[in-house]
Parts: C-alpha cells; sequence; structure tokens
C-alpha cells in the first residue's frame, strides 16, 4: 500500500486537518495519479458537515482532481507516465448495467462508486477523493486534460463543468438560442461560460443585483436582478431554455413562467421541495427536467469543448491550510467562483 | 341571424335549461353545421360553474361536437353540404402569430377564441358551444371525421381525444414503450386506447381497485391499484412515460419514481399545486413535461389515426334532458367514460 498525505474530516462538527490514508498500488488496469489540484465543491461541506446523512467518516473529500501519471499498471494502454489527467465525481461503476454500457456510469444501476464518501466496487474499502497527494484508479475512469489547459482552472470543470455542460449539450443548445441562467456561483458562472460557447445568447438571473458587472465580465450578454419588482411580468416567455443551478429553496413557477411556449428549465441542484403549478407547464407545453454530472464519455467531450474554447473555471487558489476557512466563504457565497486547492500545499509527514 | 335551439346556464347556479341562440349567416369562408353529438367534458362543468373563474353567461357549453355541413359559404373550398365534421376547443384565433402560424392555435398569443365560455375574434361576441343544434365556423377551424366512423362516439375525440394523443406522439411513444397512464376518467380511457394503438405495453394505474377489468377490457395490459401498500415501490423505474390525467391533487413525485431514468411524464390535467422534489427529477435525469389539447392539423391527424385503428370513446349517449344529471354522475366520476348528447333531443320551438 502506497502512504499518502491527505486532510480529512474525523467527524461531522470536525474541521478538516492532516490525516494519513493508504492508496493500493496501481493494478494491471490501474494508474497512481499525482495530484495537482482539487477543486472545492458545494457539495464537499454538504456531506463533511453529513447535511444529507449517511456520510462515511474519516472523509477525504475533493472530486474536482487534476494531476499527472505516476505509474500505469502493465495492462493501462490508455495512459503514460507524465499524461495529465483528471478525475470527475466517481473512479468505478458496476460496468455491466445498461446505464454503464451506454457510458452514463453516473446513474449505473448498482449505485456508482462515488471518489469519496463511498466505497470501491468491492463493497468494503472506503473511497477517499482529491484533498490528498496521489490517487490510485482504474484507467476507465480517469479524463485526459488536453494540452495547454490551465489546470488550476480545469479541476472545477469536473463537477461544475460537466453539471452544466451536459443539460446544454442534452437540449441542443445553438446559435442564437435565448439562454437563462439562474444564479451565479460556481455552477452558474460555468454555466455562461459554456452556453456562450455554444453560441447562446445568455441571460443571468440572480437576486444579488451587485453581479451584474460580474455577470456580463464573464461573458452574459444581459442581467436581471430577480428580486425588482417586474423583473418576473417583464420578462415572461423570453428564454428558449433555463438552467436552474440554485440549492436554494425557490419558486420554479416564476422560473417557468420566463420560458416561451415548449421551452425546458433543468434543475441542476436540489433545493428543499416547493410547490408546483400544473398550469406552468401544461399552458404553454412547457418541460421541467433535472440533470445529473454526466458519464465519462460526455466528461471528456466536455474537456474537449472547453479547450476549443478557453473555457475555464474563475478560481481562487488556496494552500490546504486554509480550506476550512474557504468552507466557511463557500457557505456565504464569497467566492468567485471555486475555490482551488494546490497540492503541493499538503506535506508528506 | 340564424335562430338556433340550445340549453344554457344562465348563472353558476342554474342548471343548464332551454335557451334560444342566434348563430351567424355563414359568410364567404364559414360552414354552417348542424349538429349531431356533443360530448360533456369535465371542463364544461367547471366552467359552467364558474369554477375556473371568469365564466361569461348565459353559457352554452360544448367542445366535443360532431356534425353535418348544411351550408358553405361562396369562398370555402374544402367543404361541401352533407360532409360529416367535427369542431374541437376553439373555432378561431388570431392566425398571424408564430403559434397559428404553426399550426398550434392552442397556444395562440392573442388567446385562442375557446369554442363556448369566450369571444369571436371582433373581442365582442360571445361563442356558445354544441349543446346546441347547430353552429357557424370558419372553414379553417374544422375538422374532417373520416367515413365510417361511428359518430357519437368520435365527438370525444376532439377533447379527450387531442389531449391524450398529443403528448403521446410529441414524445414519439411506439411499439413496445412501456406506458402507464395515470386515471381511468374520460381522458385516462382514451390515454389507453391510443397508446395501445401506438403499439406500447399499456399500464393503467388507479386508485379504484376495481377498475382493473375495465382497465383491461379498454385494451390495457396491466394494471395497478395505487392504494396498495407497495404499488410506488414494487414499480419503481418500470415505465418510460407516464401519460397523467388526473386532475385532483396528487403527489407528483411518487409517479416520477416509476419512471426510468430520462423517463418522462406528461400532465394533461391541472390539478392544485403540489410539492416537487428536485431529486425525483435530477436522480434519474427524469423529465415533467405538460400539454394541452393540439392544434387543428394535429387534430386532424389524431382523427384520422383514429379511423385507421379503429379507436373512439366508450360513451352512454343520452337525451339533452338529462343533461344535469349527467353532470352531477361526471362529478362522481359515474361514467364510462363519456356522456355524449345526441342533438336530436334538442327541439326547436
Amino acid at each position: 500500500m502506497l502512504k499518502t498525505a491527505a486532510y480529512a474530516a474525523a467527524s461531522p462538527n470536525a474541521p478538516l486537518a492532516p490525516y494519513r490514508i493508504e492508496r493500493r498500488e496501481p493494478g494491471p488496469h490501474d494508474v497512481l495519479i499525482d495530484i495537482l489540484y482539487c477543486g472545492i465543491c458545494h457539495s464537499d461541506i454538504h456531506q463533511v458537515r453529513d447535511e444529507w446523512g449517511g456520510s462515511l467518516f474519516p472523509m477525504v473529500p475533493g472530486h474536482e482532481i487534476v494531476g499527472t501519471v505516476a505509474r500505469a499498471g502493465a495492462g493501462v494502454s490508455r495512459w503514460k507516465v507524465g499524461d495529465t489527467v483528471g478525475i470527475g465525481c466517481f473512479i468505478d461503476s458496476c460496468r455491466e448495467c445498461a446505464a454503464c454500457r451506454e457510458g452514463e456510469e453516473q446513474f449505473c444501476e448498482r449505485g456508482m462508486n462515488a471518489t469519496y464518501n463511498s466505497l470501491e466496487r468491492d463493497g468494503k474499502t472506503p473511497t477517499y477523493g482529491g484533498y490528498s497527494t496521489r490517487i490510485t484508479v482504474d484507467e476507465n475512469y480517469v479524463l485526459r486534460i488536453p494540452e495547454g489547459m490551465p489546470l488550476e482552472r480545469t479541476a472545477p470543470l469536473l463537477c461544475a463543468g460537466i453539471t452544466t455542460y451536459s443539460p446544454l449539450r442534452r437540449f441542443g443548445i445553438k446559435d442564437g438560442d435565448k439562454v437563462a441562467v439562474v444564479g451565479l456561483g460556481g455552477l452558474g458562472h460555468m454555466g455562461v461560460k459554456i452556453a456562450r460557447a455554444m453560441g447562446a445568447h445568455v441571460t443571468v438571473l440572480s437576486h444579488s443585483p451587485g453581479k451584474r458587472e460580474e455577470a456580463l465580465r464573464l461573458g452574459a450578454n444581459d442581467f436581471i436582478a430577480t428580486g425588482e419588482p417586474d423583473a418576473f411580468p417583464k420578462n415572461a416567455g423570453r428564454f428558449d431554455f433555463i438552467l436552474d443551478t440554485v440549492s436554494a429553496r425557490h419558486d420554479y413557477n416564476r422560473y417557468l413562467e420566463l420560458l416561451r411556449r415548449d421551452g425546458t428549465m433543468v434543475l441542476v441542484g436540489i433545493p428543499e421541495p416547493t410547490e408546483l403549478h400544473a398550469a406552468s407547464l401544461v399552458l404553454k407545453r412547457r418541460q421541467l427536467a433535472g440533470s445529473l454530472i454526466g458519464g465519462i464519455r460526455e466528461t471528456q467531450e466536455m474537456l474537449d469543448f472547453c479547450a476549443r474554447h478557453n473555457v475555464a473555471a474563475d478560481v481562487e487558489v488556496i494552500p490546504i491550510e486554509r480550506v476550512n476557512e474557504a468552507y466557511d466563504r463557500v457557505v456565504q457565497s464569497d467566492v468567485r467562483y471555486r475555490f482551488v486547492i494546490d497540492i503541493a500545499s499538503i506535506k508528506e509527514t
């Protein structure tokens, strides 16, 4: 086993602190990756604090991982030492169910093996994420980072990027489509960049009027402050597609009314339940859909798309010592737009 | 003007009673239709009783109309005297907006001119529906009833038929698809027949266990009594598509969980608002959509489809004198599955 320095939470109330984990020696189809950067996703915090229930401790979070191949098993054909690679939200899946066979591993019918706070395919070995210096992963769950991408700004694509890319691609967003992005956080800011790269006319909707300048700087064509009294009636029927990235409870009906006939709104967050009026859907034949990250194939497609269009996250790089402070700032939405941990700051002890 | 015998409600609390209306003399592009049958839609009752607000009185309900062309204007090219024709939920629309140009007149941006409880395109003449002996309608809002269809059983297709056909067609239901139809009333029983005619494997979901035999008799392949304790967990992920015809408040989440990954549930009723869990959509990438009747072109397509597949409604034909009693029975769901008024029973006085 490979002793590996990491940061872990010992319990829901404990801060993240230095911890030593073991990574497996790479098997014939594994690669060992030296981790360079790992993004901080809001879901890291939910899981560390056990806000969704069922958390496994000690927990080493992190599923927005970029690194370099340090060793490759004898049977590995796709990777060689020195390759720049990424790991996203899962590191394995059953590989046999319909979802896996279709390349939609995130919907694995036996449950995907998440990058952390989960178990390996053996059903007993806990998985540990990217707040650590290295990770051993099956070669089929590794992504290629296209040459020339700024690595610290690429890490968040592995979750925030694919989460927003997948529904935009799935619903065929194209040149001139009128797209609204609700919420301008880690997900929303990627949604803006990717939708713009697809040629859409993008409007950001946010309850914070102060985000107007930021939205436009990120590439949005327009901005609506949703707290203004006529924001919703004035923009009724305006959009072809709405990407709703908000995780706080909000009234879907008000946003659905902003869609044209036959328009689609996609939820990528999971807010508290809220009342839905059937009329919001029926009277203009609208659709409300959900979307969940993406499969390996689509995640690679997203990375290649972002490389082609010079899309990357806006990040604040921090050393691991500042991770607990960063968590508090994420909860207060005080980050533009993703914290990324410089893993070189994790000392081997 | 053409004096015409009808049945009308004078106010929300009044029973339907004999009434005399005037129909316009057919203009160059109008046809005058002698009405043979008119279905009783649950929405007739809602509107007569002003349960949706804004009802116009006196009201002559009825938008499931079948009759015969009695006269055609000089400029009418599509119809000749003696043709068997139908009228559905609207008798006109602006004809200029994007929806009208696309043949989706039900979504007319200036508001479709409904067959009753509405105004003509002049903005002032009230419209009167099919509980009457004749009606004058622009030739473009008239449907052709294919030869050989049983006329009294065809009338309900003009609303219940198109309401269920449209989403089944729109989402491409085809041979072998696993379709659930929620609710076995006027809409649901048409959904079963049409989905079966499209080749789907159809399961009826109803809270009334006693409807099993009926469902199978109508062509359903299977039946689920939703009141049984394990009905929902046992059938999780089973369906490709759910047609939800229920107008009473119910928990969408329980039904959404019956859809496979990427499945779609379509609402055609407008129940009271109910809580939606984002997870019901996100975790299996499902969709919840709405649908509203259909345009003229699609309604004709539906009639032709039903003729080709020998699909028609199950009806109980009544004379107009029993209309008030029929209303009470509809409210009690005591009809299999549509009352149809034999308009010959309305006497010219």
